[in-house]
């Protein structure tokens, strides 16, 4: 089966390694782990596991060899720019047991991109260094190319260039059936209503319903997530449980609140 | 030492666990990542690693035990409410060894906050049970407490109730000196001042530096962020690394862009 196909008989899945200090310090707010989530949900694959590491490479290396082999596909995001912060690409040849190499086709880029910036320095170079072995992921947004070696694929820690690398990757990778969620809301207190949950996810094979409360315009609700890759299914379950609820008193809004 | 003082001998450090599908799936964005992470830095805490585990049992335990071990103190968030998938507790009790059981000064704050809301039932009581020996951690937003055993703190999977429940230990937990960040901004691209970086870095011990760049109104620029458990050195090589920006060219904003 060529990349870019579905298998639906198993369930695909990917780790994520989150790897920068900026996270760990809350200088930053992650939004890489939501994207590259909701990304893989529609290549038909799950995302299994995040680990967010600082810039160590022995931590950074250890999170490589749990997350690759215990999934399809392992992603990273950060520490492939042009600083000595920069580290993922050590990391990861180290991970692998290759050695470090120029690409000559990423170098190429990156001459083109910095010929009117001034051109080349060891800092930009540094953009074209990669696991020997590895491909190149397509940045439309600034020049420097993502990675892909094996498994493994290396995107920025910046999320909109992230966004493009992984819009270079859609439809490329082999995956199985996406994952559907279906999603009721109501004003009713998650601890009301916890039995009829219960009761409706224990009653149907193969759907799960996740119960996430808010607070909204002064009242308590919960939006209840019924993620199947059945989608028949999944809106089944959710009329089921609207009904349900509206039993017990509670209207509820399709799509959530 | 009794707990809240500083042993500013050592570095003390944390690991967080995010329990909970709705992060995995892409629906939900965390916030509570950055938010332990700034208040573990105030009281002199550095989170060291964290991991985003499924709502399934095995994962939860095995996260616990790599964490816990591993850092001073292990933080929870989510998984600790009254329905079918909130399952921290029968985890954490599991990986600890210990049985579940209600806590009587739980399950009292529990039935006062639901006396005018129909009072306790089968879900609500879910909340009053924590492992064997586990303290309550308070939660002034909706009732249902934290739970703190041995060196686990289990808090909430929603950020503003997880913010009460920090607020509630602020000072209790013994830590070093806190990590400084002083951040000096300048609209310079990264790649070209990689080395004047790098340079900064090597020059005095005890720091380090860390580069993010932004695009703002059709500009590229970095933020330099200089981290030090000393303020006085991090002040200083802000200083000098502005110094040196500005003979190249570039003006700086301090407090960054």
């Amino acid at each position: 089966m060529s990349n870019g196909e579905r298998d639906l008989q198993r369930i695909w899945t990917a780790g994520l390694i989150v790897i920068g200090d900026e996270i760990l310090s809350g200088r930053t707010q992650d939004r890489n782990i939501a994207q590259i989530a909701t990304w893989l949900n529609v290549q038909g694959i799950r995302l299994a596991e995040v680990r967010v590491v600082p810039d160590i490479e022995e931590r950074i290396i250890e999170a490589i060899g749990a997350l690759r082999s215990a999934n399809d596909y392992c992603f990273t995001t950060g520490g492939i720019g042009p600083t000595h912060d920069d580290i993922t690409v050590d990391a990861v040849a180290k991970a692998l047991g290759v050695p470090v190499a120029v690409h000559p086709a990423a170098r190429a880029i990156l001459e083109r991109y910095y010929a009117d910036k001034g051109g080349l320095n060891e800092g930009r170079l540094r953009m074209a260094r990669v696991p020997e072995g590895a491909e190149l992921i397509e940045n439309k947004m600034s020049g420097a190319p993502g990675i892909r070696i094996g498994n493994l694929f290396l995107m920025a820690g910046v999320p909109h260039i992230t966004a493009g690398m992984l819009d270079a990757l859609s439809g490329t990778l082999q995956g199985g059936r996406p994952l559907v969620s279906v999603t009721v809301g109501a004003f009713a207190p998650e601890s009301e209503v916890a039995e009829i949950l219960r009761e409706a996810e224990q009653a149907v094979d193969g759907i799960s319903i996740g119960s996430y409360p808010f607070f909204k315009e002064g009242r308590v609700g919960s939006n209840f997530v019924i993620r199947s890759e059945d989608s028949a299914k999944a809106n089944a379950v959710a009329e089921e449980l609207a009904g349900k609820l509206a039993e017990v008193g509670y209207a509820t809004v399709a799509g959530g609140i």
